[in-house]
Protein backbone atom coordinates (compact mmCIF):
# COMPACT_ATOMS: atom_id res chain seq x y z
CA UNK A 1 0.00 0.00 0.00
CA UNK A 2 1.53 3.21 -0.68
CA UNK A 3 -1.79 5.48 -1.11
CA UNK A 4 -3.86 5.45 2.14
CA UNK A 5 -6.88 7.23 0.66
CA UNK A 6 -6.98 7.98 -2.68
CA UNK A 7 -10.11 10.21 -4.73
CA UNK A 8 -10.74 9.89 -8.06
CA UNK A 9 -13.10 13.03 -9.63
CA UNK A 10 -14.52 11.87 -12.79
CA UNK A 11 -15.00 7.95 -12.82
CA UNK A 12 -15.04 7.33 -16.68
CA UNK A 13 -12.43 5.25 -19.16
CA UNK A 14 -9.59 6.65 -17.40
CA UNK A 15 -10.39 6.92 -13.93
CA UNK A 16 -12.14 4.01 -13.60
CA UNK A 17 -9.05 1.90 -15.18
CA UNK A 18 -6.78 3.24 -12.99
CA UNK A 19 -8.47 2.76 -9.99
CA UNK A 20 -9.01 -0.94 -11.50
CA UNK A 21 -4.94 -0.66 -11.50
CA UNK A 22 -4.11 0.36 -8.38
CA UNK A 23 -6.45 -2.34 -6.70
CA UNK A 24 -4.75 -5.01 -9.05
CA UNK A 25 -1.88 -3.19 -7.41
CA UNK A 26 -3.10 -3.26 -4.08
CA UNK A 27 -1.47 -0.24 -3.49
CA UNK A 28 -4.47 1.96 -2.20
CA UNK A 29 -6.04 1.58 1.04
CA UNK A 30 -9.27 3.39 0.07
CA UNK A 31 -10.03 4.82 -3.57
CA UNK A 32 -13.12 7.36 -2.89
CA UNK A 33 -14.98 8.27 -6.17
CA UNK A 34 -17.22 10.74 -7.25
CA UNK A 35 -18.36 11.71 -10.82
CA UNK A 36 -20.70 14.92 -12.23
CA UNK A 37 -23.23 11.70 -13.21
CA UNK A 38 -24.67 10.08 -10.18
CA UNK A 39 -25.13 7.17 -12.79
CA UNK A 40 -21.53 6.74 -13.35
CA UNK A 41 -20.71 6.45 -9.55
CA UNK A 42 -23.19 4.00 -8.69
CA UNK A 43 -21.88 1.63 -11.76
CA UNK A 44 -18.30 1.67 -10.74
CA UNK A 45 -19.39 1.14 -7.05
CA UNK A 46 -21.68 -1.91 -8.31
CA UNK A 47 -18.44 -3.23 -10.80
CA UNK A 48 -16.11 -2.89 -7.42
CA UNK A 49 -13.88 0.01 -9.58
CA UNK A 50 -14.24 1.81 -6.18
CA UNK A 51 -14.59 0.94 -2.59
CA UNK A 52 -16.68 4.25 -1.70
CA UNK A 53 -19.33 5.98 -3.73
CA UNK A 54 -19.23 9.37 -2.85
CA UNK A 55 -22.59 11.94 -2.78
CA UNK A 56 -20.25 14.86 -3.78
CA UNK A 57 -16.98 16.36 -4.10
CA UNK A 58 -16.29 17.44 -0.64
CA UNK A 59 -17.10 14.06 0.76
CA UNK A 60 -14.73 12.40 -2.10
CA UNK A 61 -11.81 14.19 -1.10
CA UNK A 62 -11.95 14.34 2.87
CA UNK A 63 -8.63 13.12 4.23
CA UNK A 64 -7.37 11.96 0.53
CA UNK A 65 -3.62 12.42 0.45
CA UNK A 66 -4.29 12.26 -3.26
CA UNK A 67 -6.58 13.44 -5.63
CA UNK A 68 -7.04 12.44 -9.26
CA UNK A 69 -9.17 14.39 -11.43
CA UNK A 70 -10.26 12.84 -14.29
CA UNK A 71 -12.70 14.69 -15.83
CA UNK A 72 -13.24 15.49 -19.66
CA UNK A 73 -11.03 18.79 -20.43
CA UNK A 74 -13.51 21.00 -20.50
CA UNK A 75 -15.09 20.46 -16.86
CA UNK A 76 -11.61 20.71 -15.22
CA UNK A 77 -10.96 24.40 -14.83
CA UNK A 78 -14.48 24.15 -12.77
CA UNK A 79 -13.69 20.91 -10.76
CA UNK A 80 -10.87 23.13 -9.58
CA UNK A 81 -12.59 26.17 -8.72
CA UNK A 82 -15.16 23.74 -6.58
CA UNK A 83 -11.77 21.81 -5.33
CA UNK A 84 -9.90 24.96 -4.15
CA UNK A 85 -11.37 24.88 -0.48
CA UNK A 86 -11.72 21.31 0.13
CA UNK A 87 -8.29 19.99 -0.74
CA UNK A 88 -6.92 18.88 2.66
CA UNK A 89 -3.92 19.96 4.03
CA UNK A 90 -1.18 18.08 2.22
CA UNK A 91 -2.94 16.46 -0.50
CA UNK A 92 -1.55 16.14 -3.54
CA UNK A 93 -3.64 16.99 -6.73
CA UNK A 94 -3.10 15.27 -9.78
CA UNK A 95 -5.03 15.06 -13.54
CA UNK A 96 -4.87 13.19 -16.99
CA UNK A 97 -5.87 15.62 -19.58
CA UNK A 98 -4.52 15.34 -22.85
CA UNK A 99 -3.21 18.86 -23.33
CA UNK A 100 -1.17 20.14 -20.12
CA UNK A 101 -0.42 24.37 -21.53
CA UNK A 102 -4.52 25.24 -20.30
CA UNK A 103 -4.65 22.58 -17.51
CA UNK A 104 -1.60 24.44 -15.64
CA UNK A 105 -3.42 27.42 -16.74
CA UNK A 106 -6.69 26.97 -15.08
CA UNK A 107 -4.91 25.30 -12.06
CA UNK A 108 -3.03 28.37 -11.40
CA UNK A 109 -5.87 30.18 -11.31
CA UNK A 110 -8.11 28.36 -9.28
CA UNK A 111 -6.27 26.11 -7.16
CA UNK A 112 -4.73 28.63 -5.48
CA UNK A 113 -2.16 27.72 -2.66
CA UNK A 114 -2.69 23.97 -3.34
CA UNK A 115 -0.92 24.49 -6.80
CA UNK A 116 2.43 23.59 -5.92
CA UNK A 117 0.84 20.60 -4.55
CA UNK A 118 -0.78 20.02 -8.52
CA UNK A 119 1.20 17.91 -10.47
CA UNK A 120 0.04 18.00 -14.69
CA UNK A 121 -0.46 14.75 -15.64
CA UNK A 122 -1.21 12.68 -19.27
CA UNK A 123 -1.66 8.79 -19.22
CA UNK A 124 -0.93 8.29 -22.91
CA UNK A 125 -3.45 5.62 -23.55
CA UNK A 126 -7.07 5.11 -24.12
CA UNK A 127 -9.49 3.14 -26.49
CA UNK A 128 -12.20 4.62 -28.67
CA UNK A 129 -14.43 3.60 -26.16
CA UNK A 130 -15.51 5.16 -22.89
CA UNK A 131 -16.94 5.28 -19.46
CA UNK A 132 -16.48 3.32 -16.42
CA UNK A 133 -17.95 0.18 -18.13
CA UNK A 134 -14.85 0.27 -20.63
CA UNK A 135 -12.52 0.35 -17.93
CA UNK A 136 -10.32 -2.28 -17.40
CA UNK A 137 -6.95 -2.52 -14.90
CA UNK A 138 -4.46 -3.23 -17.86
CA UNK A 139 -5.38 -0.05 -19.79
CA UNK A 140 -2.00 1.32 -18.52
CA UNK A 141 -0.03 -1.56 -18.86
CA UNK A 142 3.94 -0.23 -20.45
CA UNK A 143 2.16 2.78 -21.84
CA UNK A 144 3.71 6.10 -21.36
CA UNK A 145 2.05 8.72 -18.72
CA UNK A 146 3.97 12.57 -18.79
CA UNK A 147 4.14 14.58 -16.13
CA UNK A 148 4.69 18.26 -16.95
CA UNK A 149 5.74 19.81 -13.68
CA UNK A 150 6.43 23.42 -13.59
CA UNK A 151 8.71 25.25 -11.92
CA UNK A 152 6.94 25.73 -8.11
CA UNK A 153 5.35 21.98 -8.43
CA UNK A 154 7.08 20.63 -5.18
CA UNK A 155 8.94 17.43 -6.03
CA UNK A 156 7.46 15.32 -3.22
CA UNK A 157 4.22 16.01 -4.93
CA UNK A 158 5.97 14.62 -8.70
CA UNK A 159 7.56 11.77 -6.73
CA UNK A 160 3.87 10.68 -5.11
CA UNK A 161 2.19 10.66 -8.68
CA UNK A 162 4.89 9.07 -10.08
CA UNK A 163 4.68 6.34 -7.59
CA UNK A 164 0.99 5.97 -8.19
CA UNK A 165 1.10 5.25 -12.18
CA UNK A 166 4.21 3.05 -11.71
CA UNK A 167 2.05 0.78 -9.31
CA UNK A 168 -0.75 0.67 -12.25
CA UNK A 169 1.66 -0.32 -14.74
CA UNK A 170 2.88 2.52 -17.12
CA UNK A 171 6.27 4.02 -17.71
CA UNK A 172 6.89 7.92 -16.16
CA UNK A 173 8.48 10.26 -18.26
CA UNK A 174 8.82 14.04 -17.95
CA UNK A 175 8.20 16.79 -20.44
CA UNK A 176 7.80 20.49 -20.82
CA UNK A 177 3.92 21.38 -20.69
CA UNK A 178 4.40 23.35 -24.27
CA UNK A 179 6.49 20.68 -25.81
CA UNK A 180 3.77 18.52 -24.69
CA UNK A 181 1.38 20.29 -26.53
CA UNK A 182 3.12 20.23 -29.90
CA UNK A 183 3.95 16.49 -29.63
CA UNK A 184 0.69 15.54 -28.88
CA UNK A 185 -0.57 17.94 -31.65
CA UNK A 186 1.28 16.32 -34.41
CA UNK A 187 0.73 12.54 -33.36
CA UNK A 188 -2.97 12.54 -31.59
CA UNK A 189 -4.91 15.31 -31.79
CA UNK A 190 -3.67 16.26 -36.04
CA UNK A 191 -4.48 12.35 -36.81
CA UNK A 192 -7.93 12.36 -34.93
CA UNK A 193 -8.93 15.44 -36.99
CA UNK A 194 -7.94 14.37 -39.79
CA UNK A 195 -10.31 10.53 -39.37
CA UNK A 196 -12.70 13.19 -38.27
CA UNK A 197 -12.81 15.26 -41.63
CA UNK A 198 -12.53 11.82 -43.55
CA UNK A 199 -15.61 10.11 -42.39
CA UNK A 200 -17.31 13.45 -42.51
CA UNK A 201 -16.52 14.05 -45.93
CA UNK A 202 -17.62 10.71 -47.55
CA UNK A 203 -20.65 10.69 -45.13
CA UNK A 204 -21.37 13.59 -47.74
CA UNK A 205 -20.82 12.10 -50.90
CA UNK A 206 -22.51 10.62 -53.43
CA UNK A 207 -23.01 6.82 -53.19
CA UNK A 208 -22.41 6.86 -49.41
CA UNK A 209 -24.08 2.78 -48.90
CA UNK A 210 -21.53 1.70 -51.76
CA UNK A 211 -18.38 4.33 -50.04
CA UNK A 212 -18.68 2.48 -47.11
CA UNK A 213 -19.60 -1.43 -48.61
CA UNK A 214 -16.44 -1.25 -50.48
CA UNK A 215 -14.05 0.14 -47.79
CA UNK A 216 -11.17 -1.69 -47.69
CA UNK A 217 -9.16 -2.68 -44.40
CA UNK A 218 -7.10 0.22 -44.43
CA UNK A 219 -10.16 2.41 -44.36
CA UNK A 220 -11.40 0.87 -41.12
CA UNK A 221 -8.05 1.05 -39.52
CA UNK A 222 -7.54 4.77 -40.85
CA UNK A 223 -10.40 6.32 -39.17
CA UNK A 224 -10.73 3.71 -36.13
CA UNK A 225 -9.89 6.89 -33.86
CA UNK A 226 -12.99 8.70 -35.47
CA UNK A 227 -15.07 6.54 -33.18
CA UNK A 228 -13.39 7.88 -30.04
CA UNK A 229 -15.74 10.49 -28.27
CA UNK A 230 -17.13 13.35 -29.86
CA UNK A 231 -17.57 15.47 -26.92
CA UNK A 232 -14.05 14.44 -25.50
CA UNK A 233 -12.31 15.20 -28.97
CA UNK A 234 -14.26 18.66 -28.89
CA UNK A 235 -12.29 19.80 -25.89
CA UNK A 236 -8.74 18.64 -26.75
CA UNK A 237 -9.06 20.44 -29.26
CA UNK A 238 -10.54 23.48 -28.06
CA UNK A 239 -8.23 23.40 -25.16
CA UNK A 240 -5.00 22.90 -27.84
CA UNK A 241 -5.93 25.41 -30.44
CA UNK A 242 -2.38 26.79 -31.74
CA UNK A 243 -0.49 23.46 -31.99
CA UNK A 244 -3.01 22.05 -33.54
CA UNK A 245 -4.05 24.55 -35.97
CA UNK A 246 -0.04 25.21 -36.66
CA UNK A 247 0.84 21.41 -37.25
CA UNK A 248 -2.41 21.50 -39.79
CA UNK A 249 -0.97 24.50 -41.48
CA UNK A 250 2.54 22.58 -42.35
CA UNK A 251 0.63 19.30 -42.93
CA UNK A 252 -1.73 21.35 -45.75
CA UNK A 253 1.15 22.12 -47.35
CA UNK A 254 2.99 18.85 -47.33
CA UNK A 255 -0.53 17.76 -48.96
CA UNK A 256 -0.53 20.54 -51.24
CA UNK A 257 2.19 19.16 -52.60
CA UNK A 258 1.84 15.89 -52.92
CA UNK A 259 -1.49 17.09 -54.89
CA UNK A 260 0.33 19.24 -57.14
CA UNK A 261 2.94 16.24 -57.77
CA UNK A 262 -0.06 14.16 -58.62
CA UNK A 263 -1.64 17.34 -60.84
CA UNK A 264 1.64 17.20 -62.53
CA UNK A 265 1.94 14.15 -63.04
CA UNK A 266 5.50 13.70 -61.23
CA UNK A 267 6.01 10.31 -60.70
CA UNK A 268 9.44 11.19 -58.82
CA UNK A 269 8.72 13.87 -56.76
CA UNK A 270 5.54 11.28 -55.74
CA UNK A 271 7.80 8.43 -55.21
CA UNK A 272 10.56 10.33 -53.04
CA UNK A 273 7.76 11.70 -50.57
CA UNK A 274 5.92 8.55 -50.36
CA UNK A 275 9.12 6.49 -50.05
CA UNK A 276 10.53 8.86 -47.56
CA UNK A 277 6.95 8.88 -45.48
CA UNK A 278 7.29 4.58 -45.54
CA UNK A 279 11.08 4.80 -44.20
CA UNK A 280 10.72 6.85 -41.20
CA UNK A 281 7.35 4.68 -40.59
CA UNK A 282 9.07 1.69 -40.80
CA UNK A 283 11.68 3.19 -38.57
CA UNK A 284 9.55 4.47 -36.14
CA UNK A 285 7.96 0.67 -35.91
CA UNK A 286 11.29 -0.83 -35.70
CA UNK A 287 12.48 1.53 -32.86
CA UNK A 288 9.07 1.68 -30.90
CA UNK A 289 7.22 -1.59 -30.99
CA UNK A 290 3.33 -1.96 -30.60
CA UNK A 291 2.83 -1.26 -26.98
CA UNK A 292 -1.16 -2.10 -28.08
CA UNK A 293 -3.88 -4.35 -27.91
CA UNK A 294 -5.21 -5.24 -31.12
CA UNK A 295 -7.08 -2.45 -32.38
CA UNK A 296 -10.93 -2.02 -32.94
CA UNK A 297 -12.47 -4.56 -30.43
CA UNK A 298 -15.71 -5.20 -32.53
CA UNK A 299 -16.12 -1.22 -33.18
CA UNK B 1 -10.08 -28.28 -61.38
CA UNK B 2 -12.05 -25.08 -63.38
CA UNK B 3 -8.68 -24.01 -64.95
CA UNK B 4 -6.25 -26.35 -67.08
CA UNK B 5 -3.37 -24.04 -67.56
CA UNK B 6 -3.25 -20.58 -65.46
CA UNK B 7 -0.80 -18.01 -66.25
CA UNK B 8 -0.05 -15.33 -63.42
CA UNK B 9 2.42 -12.77 -64.80
CA UNK B 10 3.99 -10.28 -62.51
CA UNK B 11 4.24 -12.86 -59.16
CA UNK B 12 4.24 -10.35 -56.27
CA UNK B 13 1.59 -10.21 -52.92
CA UNK B 14 -1.54 -10.70 -55.27
CA UNK B 15 -0.13 -12.63 -57.74
CA UNK B 16 1.36 -15.12 -55.45
CA UNK B 17 -1.27 -15.23 -52.92
CA UNK B 18 -3.93 -16.03 -55.52
CA UNK B 19 -1.84 -18.97 -56.81
CA UNK B 20 -1.67 -20.07 -52.83
CA UNK B 21 -5.22 -19.80 -52.99
CA UNK B 22 -6.20 -21.62 -56.31
CA UNK B 23 -3.65 -24.27 -54.99
CA UNK B 24 -5.33 -24.46 -52.03
CA UNK B 25 -8.63 -24.98 -53.81
CA UNK B 26 -6.92 -27.73 -56.40
CA UNK B 27 -8.95 -25.32 -58.70
CA UNK B 28 -5.80 -25.55 -61.76
CA UNK B 29 -3.62 -28.10 -63.72
CA UNK B 30 -0.90 -26.37 -64.33
CA UNK B 31 0.13 -22.62 -62.76
CA UNK B 32 3.12 -21.23 -64.66
CA UNK B 33 4.24 -17.66 -64.04
CA UNK B 34 6.89 -14.92 -65.11
CA UNK B 35 7.40 -11.56 -63.73
CA UNK B 36 10.08 -9.27 -64.96
CA UNK B 37 12.50 -10.15 -62.12
CA UNK B 38 13.65 -13.69 -62.81
CA UNK B 39 14.76 -13.00 -58.66
CA UNK B 40 11.04 -13.26 -57.87
CA UNK B 41 10.24 -16.12 -60.71
CA UNK B 42 12.88 -18.21 -58.32
CA UNK B 43 11.50 -17.45 -54.95
CA UNK B 44 8.29 -18.75 -56.24
CA UNK B 45 8.97 -21.93 -57.75
CA UNK B 46 11.27 -22.44 -54.57
CA UNK B 47 8.48 -22.15 -52.15
CA UNK B 48 6.25 -24.25 -54.44
CA UNK B 49 3.53 -20.94 -55.32
CA UNK B 50 3.48 -21.72 -58.88
CA UNK B 51 4.21 -24.78 -60.73
CA UNK B 52 6.23 -23.60 -63.72
CA UNK B 53 8.42 -20.83 -63.23
CA UNK B 54 8.91 -19.59 -67.35
CA UNK B 55 12.08 -17.84 -68.74
CA UNK B 56 9.40 -15.05 -70.69
CA UNK B 57 6.69 -13.61 -71.32
CA UNK B 58 5.92 -15.84 -74.67
CA UNK B 59 6.19 -19.44 -72.43
CA UNK B 60 4.15 -18.26 -69.46
CA UNK B 61 1.14 -17.85 -71.44
CA UNK B 62 1.85 -20.14 -74.41
CA UNK B 63 -1.15 -22.85 -73.62
CA UNK B 64 -3.19 -20.88 -71.04
CA UNK B 65 -7.00 -20.15 -70.96
CA UNK B 66 -6.71 -17.35 -68.19
CA UNK B 67 -4.06 -15.57 -67.60
CA UNK B 68 -3.73 -12.99 -64.63
CA UNK B 69 -1.99 -9.76 -65.25
CA UNK B 70 -0.98 -8.85 -61.38
CA UNK B 71 1.68 -6.54 -62.46
CA UNK B 72 2.13 -3.09 -60.89
CA UNK B 73 -0.05 -0.53 -62.47
CA UNK B 74 3.12 1.40 -63.89
CA UNK B 75 3.65 -1.35 -65.88
CA UNK B 76 0.59 -2.37 -66.99
CA UNK B 77 0.29 -0.84 -70.72
CA UNK B 78 3.75 -2.27 -71.34
CA UNK B 79 2.53 -5.98 -70.29
CA UNK B 80 -0.62 -5.79 -72.20
CA UNK B 81 1.57 -4.42 -75.45
CA UNK B 82 3.73 -7.60 -74.65
CA UNK B 83 1.27 -9.75 -74.63
CA UNK B 84 -1.12 -8.86 -77.42
CA UNK B 85 0.07 -10.82 -80.34
CA UNK B 86 0.93 -13.56 -77.33
CA UNK B 87 -2.72 -14.55 -76.36
CA UNK B 88 -3.69 -17.66 -77.16
CA UNK B 89 -6.96 -18.14 -79.02
CA UNK B 90 -9.71 -18.32 -76.72
CA UNK B 91 -7.48 -17.62 -73.51
CA UNK B 92 -9.46 -14.94 -71.35
CA UNK B 93 -7.02 -12.15 -69.57
CA UNK B 94 -7.91 -10.20 -66.32
CA UNK B 95 -5.79 -7.56 -64.58
CA UNK B 96 -5.81 -6.87 -60.59
CA UNK B 97 -5.19 -2.86 -60.90
CA UNK B 98 -6.56 -0.72 -57.90
CA UNK B 99 -7.51 1.45 -60.69
CA UNK B 100 -9.77 0.42 -63.49
CA UNK B 101 -10.50 3.30 -65.89
CA UNK B 102 -6.96 3.50 -66.89
CA UNK B 103 -6.23 -0.06 -67.22
CA UNK B 104 -9.31 -0.32 -69.61
CA UNK B 105 -8.11 2.42 -71.97
CA UNK B 106 -4.92 0.68 -71.92
CA UNK B 107 -6.06 -2.70 -72.62
CA UNK B 108 -8.34 -1.11 -75.37
CA UNK B 109 -5.11 0.49 -76.88
CA UNK B 110 -3.00 -2.11 -76.63
CA UNK B 111 -5.37 -5.81 -76.92
CA UNK B 112 -6.63 -5.61 -80.29
CA UNK B 113 -9.07 -8.44 -80.40
CA UNK B 114 -8.67 -9.69 -77.09
CA UNK B 115 -10.08 -6.77 -75.59
CA UNK B 116 -13.72 -8.24 -75.33
CA UNK B 117 -12.09 -10.92 -73.89
CA UNK B 118 -10.31 -8.80 -71.32
CA UNK B 119 -12.21 -8.86 -67.95
CA UNK B 120 -11.02 -5.69 -65.68
CA UNK B 121 -10.61 -6.77 -62.01
CA UNK B 122 -9.82 -5.26 -58.57
CA UNK B 123 -8.77 -7.70 -55.40
CA UNK B 124 -9.75 -5.45 -52.76
CA UNK B 125 -7.38 -6.82 -50.38
CA UNK B 126 -3.90 -6.45 -49.40
CA UNK B 127 -1.21 -5.68 -46.88
CA UNK B 128 1.70 -3.12 -46.12
CA UNK B 129 4.12 -5.51 -47.52
CA UNK B 130 5.45 -6.81 -50.80
CA UNK B 131 6.13 -9.61 -52.85
CA UNK B 132 5.72 -13.00 -52.78
CA UNK B 133 7.73 -13.93 -49.97
CA UNK B 134 4.92 -11.56 -48.50
CA UNK B 135 1.94 -14.02 -50.28
CA UNK B 136 -0.27 -16.42 -48.70
CA UNK B 137 -3.53 -18.54 -49.65
CA UNK B 138 -6.37 -16.54 -47.41
CA UNK B 139 -5.32 -13.34 -48.45
CA UNK B 140 -8.58 -12.97 -50.31
CA UNK B 141 -11.04 -14.63 -48.04
CA UNK B 142 -13.90 -12.99 -47.29
CA UNK B 143 -12.68 -10.11 -49.44
CA UNK B 144 -14.20 -8.62 -52.02
CA UNK B 145 -12.84 -8.77 -55.50
CA UNK B 146 -14.88 -6.12 -58.12
CA UNK B 147 -15.31 -7.05 -61.98
CA UNK B 148 -16.09 -3.76 -64.18
CA UNK B 149 -16.60 -5.31 -67.15
CA UNK B 150 -17.41 -2.68 -70.21
CA UNK B 151 -20.20 -2.98 -72.73
CA UNK B 152 -17.86 -5.42 -75.29
CA UNK B 153 -16.80 -7.72 -72.36
CA UNK B 154 -17.53 -11.60 -73.12
CA UNK B 155 -20.19 -12.99 -70.57
CA UNK B 156 -18.35 -16.42 -71.09
CA UNK B 157 -14.82 -14.47 -70.09
CA UNK B 158 -16.49 -12.78 -66.88
CA UNK B 159 -17.70 -15.85 -65.81
CA UNK B 160 -14.39 -17.24 -65.70
CA UNK B 161 -12.70 -15.14 -63.79
CA UNK B 162 -15.69 -14.67 -61.21
CA UNK B 163 -15.26 -18.50 -60.84
CA UNK B 164 -11.61 -18.20 -60.25
CA UNK B 165 -12.06 -15.48 -57.64
CA UNK B 166 -14.89 -17.52 -56.47
CA UNK B 167 -12.12 -20.36 -55.88
CA UNK B 168 -9.29 -18.47 -54.26
CA UNK B 169 -11.80 -17.15 -51.62
CA UNK B 170 -13.23 -13.95 -52.47
CA UNK B 171 -17.07 -12.57 -53.33
CA UNK B 172 -17.14 -11.40 -56.45
CA UNK B 173 -19.22 -7.87 -57.03
CA UNK B 174 -19.71 -6.17 -59.94
CA UNK B 175 -18.98 -2.05 -60.30
CA UNK B 176 -18.96 0.74 -62.98
CA UNK B 177 -15.40 1.11 -63.65
CA UNK B 178 -16.08 5.25 -63.30
CA UNK B 179 -18.24 4.73 -60.53
CA UNK B 180 -15.15 1.94 -58.79
CA UNK B 181 -12.39 4.27 -59.63
CA UNK B 182 -14.55 7.26 -57.26
CA UNK B 183 -15.07 5.11 -54.85
CA UNK B 184 -11.56 3.84 -54.61
CA UNK B 185 -10.25 6.74 -54.58
CA UNK B 186 -12.58 8.07 -51.49
CA UNK B 187 -12.27 5.34 -49.24
CA UNK B 188 -8.64 4.05 -50.33
CA UNK B 189 -6.74 6.40 -52.32
CA UNK B 190 -7.14 9.59 -50.47
CA UNK B 191 -6.78 7.90 -46.93
CA UNK B 192 -3.31 6.70 -48.21
CA UNK B 193 -2.60 9.90 -48.97
CA UNK B 194 -3.23 11.56 -46.17
CA UNK B 195 -1.30 8.82 -43.90
CA UNK B 196 1.59 9.60 -46.26
CA UNK B 197 1.29 13.59 -46.42
CA UNK B 198 1.02 13.25 -42.66
CA UNK B 199 4.14 11.17 -41.99
CA UNK B 200 5.75 13.28 -44.42
CA UNK B 201 5.13 16.38 -42.33
CA UNK B 202 5.66 14.72 -39.08
CA UNK B 203 9.42 13.89 -39.94
CA UNK B 204 9.71 17.37 -41.18
CA UNK B 205 9.22 18.86 -37.70
CA UNK B 206 11.33 20.16 -34.98
CA UNK B 207 11.52 17.06 -32.20
CA UNK B 208 11.57 14.20 -34.68
CA UNK B 209 12.32 11.56 -32.28
CA UNK B 210 10.42 12.73 -29.60
CA UNK B 211 7.61 13.09 -31.74
CA UNK B 212 7.37 9.58 -32.44
CA UNK B 213 8.31 8.50 -28.86
CA UNK B 214 5.34 10.06 -27.78
CA UNK B 215 3.19 8.75 -30.59
CA UNK B 216 -0.13 7.10 -28.97
CA UNK B 217 -1.77 4.08 -30.42
CA UNK B 218 -4.14 5.72 -32.62
CA UNK B 219 -0.89 6.94 -34.36
CA UNK B 220 0.12 3.58 -35.75
CA UNK B 221 -3.37 2.52 -36.85
CA UNK B 222 -3.95 5.61 -39.02
CA UNK B 223 -0.48 5.49 -40.57
CA UNK B 224 0.05 1.97 -41.52
CA UNK B 225 -1.23 2.31 -44.54
CA UNK B 226 2.04 4.49 -45.37
CA UNK B 227 4.43 1.49 -44.45
CA UNK B 228 2.80 0.38 -48.05
CA UNK B 229 4.84 0.35 -51.52
CA UNK B 230 5.62 3.35 -52.34
CA UNK B 231 6.17 2.56 -56.28
CA UNK B 232 2.97 1.45 -56.10
CA UNK B 233 1.50 4.10 -54.46
CA UNK B 234 2.49 6.67 -56.76
CA UNK B 235 1.29 4.47 -59.50
CA UNK B 236 -2.23 4.20 -58.13
CA UNK B 237 -2.61 8.08 -57.19
CA UNK B 238 -1.01 8.83 -60.90
CA UNK B 239 -3.16 6.13 -62.31
CA UNK B 240 -6.52 7.56 -60.72
CA UNK B 241 -5.81 11.61 -60.61
CA UNK B 242 -9.28 13.03 -61.74
CA UNK B 243 -10.58 11.30 -59.20
CA UNK B 244 -8.14 11.48 -55.87
CA UNK B 245 -8.10 15.12 -56.54
CA UNK B 246 -11.79 15.85 -56.57
CA UNK B 247 -12.55 13.96 -53.38
CA UNK B 248 -9.53 15.30 -52.15
CA UNK B 249 -10.82 19.10 -52.48
CA UNK B 250 -13.83 18.16 -50.98
CA UNK B 251 -11.96 16.76 -48.39
CA UNK B 252 -9.77 20.21 -48.01
CA UNK B 253 -13.19 21.99 -47.49
CA UNK B 254 -14.30 19.75 -44.51
CA UNK B 255 -11.00 20.08 -43.01
CA UNK B 256 -11.35 23.67 -43.30
CA UNK B 257 -14.40 23.97 -41.93
CA UNK B 258 -13.54 21.68 -39.06
CA UNK B 259 -10.12 24.32 -38.45
CA UNK B 260 -12.55 27.59 -38.54
CA UNK B 261 -14.79 25.91 -35.65
CA UNK B 262 -11.36 25.22 -33.45
CA UNK B 263 -10.16 29.17 -34.40
CA UNK B 264 -13.03 30.51 -33.57
CA UNK B 265 -13.59 28.33 -30.59
CA UNK B 266 -17.09 27.29 -31.77
CA UNK B 267 -17.50 24.16 -29.73
CA UNK B 268 -21.33 23.69 -30.58
CA UNK B 269 -20.26 23.45 -34.32
CA UNK B 270 -16.85 21.35 -33.57
CA UNK B 271 -19.40 18.86 -31.26
CA UNK B 272 -21.43 18.50 -34.42
CA UNK B 273 -19.43 17.40 -37.00
CA UNK B 274 -17.15 15.20 -34.84
CA UNK B 275 -20.35 13.38 -33.66
CA UNK B 276 -21.83 13.01 -36.66
CA UNK B 277 -18.52 11.31 -37.92
CA UNK B 278 -18.87 8.91 -35.03
CA UNK B 279 -22.09 7.78 -35.78
CA UNK B 280 -21.07 7.60 -39.32
CA UNK B 281 -18.39 5.26 -38.44
CA UNK B 282 -19.64 3.60 -35.63
CA UNK B 283 -22.87 2.61 -38.66
CA UNK B 284 -20.24 1.43 -40.88
CA UNK B 285 -18.67 -0.75 -38.61
CA UNK B 286 -21.98 -2.44 -37.62
CA UNK B 287 -23.47 -2.96 -40.71
CA UNK B 288 -19.81 -4.28 -42.49
CA UNK B 289 -17.95 -6.10 -39.77
CA UNK B 290 -14.23 -6.35 -40.00
CA UNK B 291 -12.89 -8.66 -42.08
CA UNK B 292 -9.67 -8.21 -41.97
CA UNK B 293 -6.82 -9.80 -39.86
CA UNK B 294 -5.23 -7.96 -36.51
CA UNK B 295 -3.50 -4.73 -38.27
CA UNK B 296 0.26 -4.26 -38.83
CA UNK B 297 1.51 -7.27 -38.08
CA UNK B 298 5.13 -6.40 -36.65
CA UNK B 299 5.87 -3.53 -38.79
Amino acid sequence: VIIERLAIVGIGLIGGSLARALKRAVACREIAGWDLDPQAVQAATRLGVIDRGAADLQSAVAGAELIVVAVPLGAIAEVFAALADRIPGGAVVTDVGSVKGTVIDAARQRLGAAFRRFVPGHPVAGTERSGVAASFAELFDGHRVILTPVAETSGDALARVSAMWEAAGATVERLEAALHDELLAATSHLPHLLAYALVDCLAAERHVPDIFRFAAGGFRDFTRIASSSPAMWRDVLLANPDAVLEVLGRFSQRLEALAGAIRAADGRLLMERLAHAKTVRDEFCRRFPALDRPSDPGR
